[in-house]
């Protein structure tokens, strides 16, 4: 379809990326455009005629690289970090050449079995038992909710084939997080037929964790009041600063109350990979599934939601389906069986070329740099009297917020300062609530980040709070 | 990360791939290996140390290629054809450099202006009016789904917030499908808490398009007994063979009962972007939503599923939730908002990129050639009293069977002449049911696809045939 040859293209594609890359340091983190600003750009009508890759690439330079946000750059401290290395990028590029759809064994043998075998080692990278099975999915959001379905299943007689409306047998189905937890959780109650109501957002200690005796107790109450518990999902590694649930605590609930226990460490999950972080994930192997992502803190394309289970029956029995059309004869797994999208890419390979080309050794390391980048970032906070960390910091976000001169409202002024920081263009932070109030998050993260991106963040902070304190 | 530079690298994998392509067609289409054999070529442990691409590229080959199936090998005829262009497959590439999640408009303002401009290129080549908006979601399953918990919103008063479990104002939800839909439907029903006793699976006629009369029966009965008629989706394409559900009258049903109408043309709409193919989709621009997929018949490489619907605050109602970390100012649309993953992929780029690169004019070329390819074979199937056409073609997808000589069992006959005729390696071919009878499923569709695959293909058919019944 291109006028020129796919060799020719290939290589003025990589070119182009690594141009970007020597660029992208020089490009705001954030991008300096309003709402309409791209899409101005860009003609309503889809053109009739083909052009050459070059024209695209143009149009990529001038249209679109002014309204990324640059998600590698090394600058990029906001949310959870999703960057990318060599090994995941020319994956997703075979990959889409390869195409494949493992929805069935049949469809994809090696997509189906490279799937399994990579799940297989990023169980062994975190240390989790044999008993765990899992597949890959695109986003945490999917994977919790497959779980939710599964703990569903398993606490509604018969939800398969009758639903939950119009049931007298069935009381209001019931989620339990935190306080602290992901919206996901949320959004994946209110997909399954829930209801907000029906979220319980269960009290946290002054270190932000999940209070299992106010678990307990809402569990009871809820039962004795005719509903119906479902699912406990404990947090290691919370969105908004990194708290870690009292995990095995919960699972000894979650064990006699017979509810399903779900662990979201979808960030944190690789850095159980260190032995020296393993102490925070205490019990996470009684949960019946867990969801650890690597394309955060594994630095994997995006995207790519590791879902493990120990029950692959549980896991199978709310969703599975097999039309005429798909039917087929080997007794392999189908994958397909598992989460509700049919068609399945090819997340496996990025994995498989990550854990190949960087090794353990090199995932190891690189989640330690960035666990001592930001151990650095909360010791200069701690020693400087116009800053306080506001949240324990065990992995590699530091969440804390400035003190502001005389009697300004704290959380106004810590807003404008991040404003200000953010607009600088070098660096791009986001911001949380700690118990109400308003803090900055700095998430170290990146595998294009480095120790200069931290110490510029940090130069920024200080020489913003001093212009707005000279005021 | 690499021990070689990023451009060494880039070139390696490019020339891996156009090496791929030399010689896919020598590969069997379907591959030659048991449950398991791939994974008896993978250690069971990651490895620790580093390996440069060469290695990883020299397993590919071993242990991987040998268990692909090969989606994009012109014989590829089974299911629905994915394949892919140069344009998709580089854009990938770059997309996994830029690593773009588009979930707030500030976190990718260009992916979210370029997906939302695409879904409109998208909108403007089916010939759909303005009233459509859109975005891009992983598959159909996912883009039924998010319709399915649009239509309950509307349906179910307050289910947001009080859930369906336990009440009872709310009688069991329905879904009304025709008998030839997509288990995906079934399957979003089930994950939505419907209940497998509530999708209504609604007769078909003699072409396999839903009996308008028996589903206005089934509305009024539902209603009647207390149910909560949720949805209707007709299909345009289904997967079975192509048939088209007769929307323009569903569309009044649905009007008239107040019962959301979605319309799942995954594989066929595409064709609407045909004048002559245009009277097949008469009706869809009255329906409330509709599916299609470029990474079926687009060539676009998987995933790609574009929703379009006409009320973008309907859409937003069931899952919009926004903590505080995910605050942001501007007031550009953040697409989070709808459908269930937070993580949301640049998939708009490559859309872009094939747009640009193969032009309108090109994409309609080749939906033109594969339904000629298809009316060809379909009508060397009429002619040959060997065989016989099984279901009406409007589109690129013959569905036919084998007469079987004397009098074989027509089944178990047509069962081993696909299975002989997958052997052989150079075409894979699929199956299903048509009222109940076994039949040979061959779906033109390829963007990698010849006139010589669908000959070589006939030729199989026709010599297993006679092979088969000289005994």
């Amino acid at each position: 379809m291109s006028e020129n040859g796919f060799l020719e293209d290939a290589a003025r594609a990589a070119h182009w990326i690594a141009s970007y890359r020597e660029n992208v340091h020089d490009l705001p983190v954030l991008p300096r455009v309003r709402p309409g600003d791209v899409a101005a750009g860009l003609p309503e009508e889809p053109p009739e005629k083909p052009e050459p890759l070059e024209s695209v690439l143009a149009d990529l330079d001038d249209v679109i690289v002014p309204g990324l946000t640059h998600w590698n750059h090394p600058g990029f401290f906001a949310y959870f970090c999703s960057s990318t290395t060599d090994a995941g990028v020319l994956a997703e590029f075979l990959a889409a050449e390869l195409n494949q759809n493992a929805m069935l064994w049949r469809t994809s043998p090696a997509g189906t079995e490279l799937e399994q075998r990579m799940v297989e080692w990023v169980r062994r990278f975190v240390g989790l038992p044999d008993a765990f099975d899992g597949l890959i999915l695109d986003t945490a959001s999917s994977s919790s909710f497959t779980a939710l379905l599964a703990a569903r299943e398993q606490a509604v007689p018969d939800v398969r084939q009758r639903g939950l409306a119009g049931r007298s047998d069935v009381g209001p189905c019931v989620l339990y997080i935190s306080e602290e937890a992901h919206s996901s959780l949320d959004k994946s109650a209110l997909a399954a037929g829930f209801g907000l109501d029906h979220v319980r957002h269960v009290p946290v200690d002054e270190r932000l964790r999940m209070l299992p005796a106010a678990l307990e107790e809402a569990i009871s109450a809820d039962r004795a009041a005719g509903l119906t518990p479902v699912m406990v999902c404990a947090t290691i590694g919370t969105t908004s600063t990194t708290s870690v649930d009292p995990v095995r605590e919960v699972s000894e609930i979650c064990e006699r109350t017979g509810v399903w226990l779900h662990v979201d460490a979808a960030y944190a999950g690789p850095a159980a990979a260190l032995p020296e972080k393993r102490g925070e994930f205490e019990g996470w192997e009684r949960a019946d599934s867990i969801v650890l992502n690597p394309h955060k803190w594994m630095s994997t394309p995006i995207d790519c939601s590791v879902l493990l289970f120990r029950n692959d029956a549980a896991m199978r029995r709310p969703l599975s389906l097999t039309p005429e059309y798909l039917r087929s004869t080997e007794d392999g797994q189908n994958l397909m069986d598992i989460g509700l999208s049919l068609g399945r890419r090819f997340r496996a390979l990025k994995l498989w070329f990550q854990f190949r080309m960087e090794g353990a050794e090199g995932m190891r390391a690189r989640l330690r740099t960035h666990i001592a980048l930001a151990d650095q970032l909360a010791g200069w906070i701690e020693e400087d009297p116009r800053f306080e960390v506001a949240a324990p910091h065990p992995f590699s976000l530091v969440v804390f917020r400035a003190v502001p001169p005389g009697d300004a409202d704290p959380d106004d002024w810590n807003q404008t300062l991040l404003e200000a920081v953010n607009r600088d263009g070098r660096v791009f932070l986001s911001h949380t609530t700690v118990d109400g109030r308003y803090a900055i998050r700095l998430a170290v993260g990146s595998a294009r980040g480095t120790e200069q991106a931290v110490q510029e963040a940090w130069s920024l902070l200080t020489g913003e709070y001093d212009r707005m304190a000279a005021g």
